[in-house]
């Protein structure tokens, strides 16, 4: 019989970076290898990005996109076509020089992302705007050779899709980039009850190599923003620089006009970060790897193993449910589901049995509910739902709770003293002086120009000239 | 309108290897990289490999496997921990000696096989029979530097799925090795429609660090055999290098007993070279891309497009069909599509509408058949069921033609020079002398101990002594 895991986490309010540690190993979502900032991604915390990858796939694929593989390795020379691109990369790739026994004439990095690798690609295979657009995704692992790493969250190794396409036209291809940040933010909210507010990221954050790049970002349960998601405009840049070019509706040789977004495994830790509490994780109904845990009470009396049995078999028709059979103590198995974040405990015992009902307990708001055997897929099918409900707006209601609004450096060194996590909404010139100038001052960096306040007009929060968007300001991951 | 894509494909009566290359190009299936040994997997190329990978996770799931990833690099002396296997693996590693501008302190490979970071990750799991046993698996890509490389059959960088674990006794261990061939030999048969022959390898050809290695054999169009995937029994072999340590039942300390297997994106290979024909690709019905191409005739007669569309639509519902709506000619459609090994052709026309049917041709078999449009869905399903029946008995007679039972070495060389490519029975000893006398005298390596003539009793086709083991030998990719 194992110990309570739950004694074993350290309160969030204590000491949050240490909860989300301790969360992480506790629940058995990774482990450490003897490689420097590389995880290993254990069965329960592999059935999370699995969800979550069938739920983004199937919404590329809606969207017309194709999967492809592209070669891990990038040549030197390759990676170096595109000056932008390469300053931004080179510094954080881990070189391959060796094969066997033999040096390699070139050396090769590990991707650390493959712009260059789907350019190399569409120069060959591009002639004719017949040919456009390519709407490619690759899942793989990318490598960034990181200084500090954090489980999910940074990583010198992680797993990620990498979606790269290429238009005819810039509107389409703009259209494009927009259009995957908001497949992202649904992803987000509608599955993972993340909420996340949309936005264009300063030039200064600015993935090395666009000309524009959004993102999505969330707050996590300590006030802390984490960026979920990103979307890049490449324009011709690209193009230009791998020579990729095509023959247009009127007969002129053009450049065409690309993209590229990515999400990562890095929104598990975003999940874990908005949802969790000191019990343990809190798992999203959609992409939990158990949705419901069958726990009969009392299971040595007549009876009970075989109700349970019955109604797990029931269950996993329509739901991924488990049952825990063991010798445990069930006071010993509620804490562990608990810690798990299983979304819906099912406690079925001698007296439910007889009143042909059982228990019903919601792991996000602690709800108990007696639920009639008749007809249980249906109510456990909307409780699902309810849950999910309850979390997004509970995210939600936590965002909201810290969000402010300043119009001077003063206000927001005051919130942002007050409140040591928080979002500070600010109008901005456009100046990248009065960016570094408000994080050195407030410790708030831009996290983006969220879509709802941009074109607006009013004066900027550090030095007064004239703006026209607001700025989402925040501590951040 | 683009030129005929058939008249671009070598026979393969002339030259088997041109033809291979020249229709894993021409249909799409990938591309090369600037990269050398490394390519691209192109949508149709990868969608392929997606429903293979979705049919053999389900399978893995089913017999109680969970997925996992461990990381990329494994550090050298990680690697050298095992002496047998770090011999049949360092000649052919990818070392990475930087990060970024430093030069790391220990180097480190990408990983070419990871039996040396789950056993790494077992030895801090497990503890107690209780731990026992993990069934993972893995699914990433590996790096081996080739120095001649063919698409799918042999390349630097490779998709495989590799499945490790770990148990309490030999007997399960073994067990378990046995029935992930098992697994793979139904995925062949029942999936790929390809047919394969389940046995144990020789000492020579077994994993580097395995006690024992099985494969499943099959037989390619040109008589080639093709090793389809491995499973390895290791005994307690890497418990012992790696200290993986249990408390047993009795309260002694054991070391488990472990298992891998794998099987990598050559498969698609296999599919290739034994459906394959002269007019492209055949691909079997359980795992093509496009199940069914729906071709209207004369569409710009009234009410043809309609009717093809409505069909479309009733088959993708049960289906992965597509339709052909451009103003490419019906004959290079029909190319086309048999080029790309689709399945079904469904062809629709103003004859057709008016009878309420359509006609499928099968491009296997090449069998048209005029179906009634009522009760369409079922018609189909049963067809595909048929041709893939017809190319699994297709593939097995051919493999039986040129399958040959010799009981002395000139019989053997007989054989092989007759017929170039075959395979040959024939006992052998169990000495790897002799094994080498017969492929040095033959042309014909050892492919496996096939399960069905093991434990016989007869005299080694090589030296005439006392033999047990039929040998199936042939040459092979």
């Amino acid at each position: 019989m194992s110990k309570n895991p739950v004694s074993e986490i350290t309160n969030m309010e204590d000491d949050f970076a240490k909860w989300y540690t301790d969360v992480v190993r506790k629940a058995g979502l990774i482990d450490y290898s003897s490689v420097r900032g590389c995880m290993i991604l254990k069965p329960y915390g592999y059935a999370i990005w699995e969800n979550i990858q069938a739920t983004l796939d199937r919404m590329f694929k809606d969207t017309g996109h194709q999967n492809v593989y592209m070669p891990m390795f990038i040549p030197e020379s390759l990676l170096n076509k595109e000056k932008e691109h390469v300053a931004g990369f080179a510094p954080e790739v881990a070189w391959v020089t060796h094969g066997g026994s033999e040096k390699l004439t070139e050396r090769m990095c590990v991707r650390p992302t493959s712009e260059t690798l789907f350019c190399e690609h569409y120069a060959k295979e591009i002639q004719s705007y017949r040919d456009l657009p390519k709407l490619y995704n690759q899942w793989c692992s990318v490598v960034r050779w990181e200084k500090t790493t954090r489980p999910f969250l940074r990583n010198c190794e992680f797993l990620w899709q990498e979606g790269h396409t290429i238009h005819e036209t810039a509107e389409e291809a703009r259209e494009e980039t927009l259009r995957m940040l908001d497949v992202y933010a649904d992803l987000c909210e509608k599955y993972l009850a993340v909420p996340v507010i949309q936005g264009r990221k300063t030039h200064k954050e600015k993935f090395a190599g666009a000309e524009d790049t959004y993102s999505i970002e969330a707050m996590m349960h300590n006030g802390y923003g984490l960026q979920s998601a990103t979307s890049h405009y490449f324009g011709d840049g690209f193009a230009k620089a791998f020579d990729i070019t095509f023959t247009g509706r009127d007969n002129v040789i053009r450049h065409p006009y690309q993209t590229s977004w990515g999400m990562t495994t890095r929104i598990i830790g975003a999940v874990i970060m908005t949802h969790g509490d000191n019990s343990g994780l809190v798992i999203p109904p959609y992409i939990a790897p158990h949705q419901i845990a069958v726990v009969p009470i009392a299971h040595h009396k007549e009876g009970v193993t075989e109700a349970a049995v019955a109604l797990h078999e029931e269950l996993r028709q329509s739901f991924r449910a488990i049952i825990d059979l063991s010798e445990n103590s069930a006071g010993w198995k509620f804490a562990q589901y608990e810690m798990l974040g299983v979304p819906i405990r099912i406690e079925i015992g001698p007296k439910d049995i007889e009143n042909r009902q059982c228990v019903a307990v919601c792991r996000a708001t602690g709800e108990k509910r007696v639920l009639p055997l008749a007809g249980i897929t249906q109510s456990l099918s909307n409780l699902l739902e309810e849950i999910h409900q309850a979390m997004y707006t509970k995210a939600l209601a936590n965002r909201q709770e810290r969000t402010f609004t300043a119009d001077n450096l003063d206000k927001m060194r005051e919130y942002s003293t007050e409140n040591l996590n928080l979002f500070v909404k600010a109008m901005w010139c456009g100046s990248s002086d009065c960016e570094d100038k408000v994080k050195d001052q407030t410790g708030l960096k831009s996290l983006n120009i969220p879509f709802d306040s941009q074109n607006q007009s009013g004066a900027c929060v550090c030095c007064g000239a004239k703006a026209e968007n607001t700025v989402l300001w925040g501590r951040s991951y």
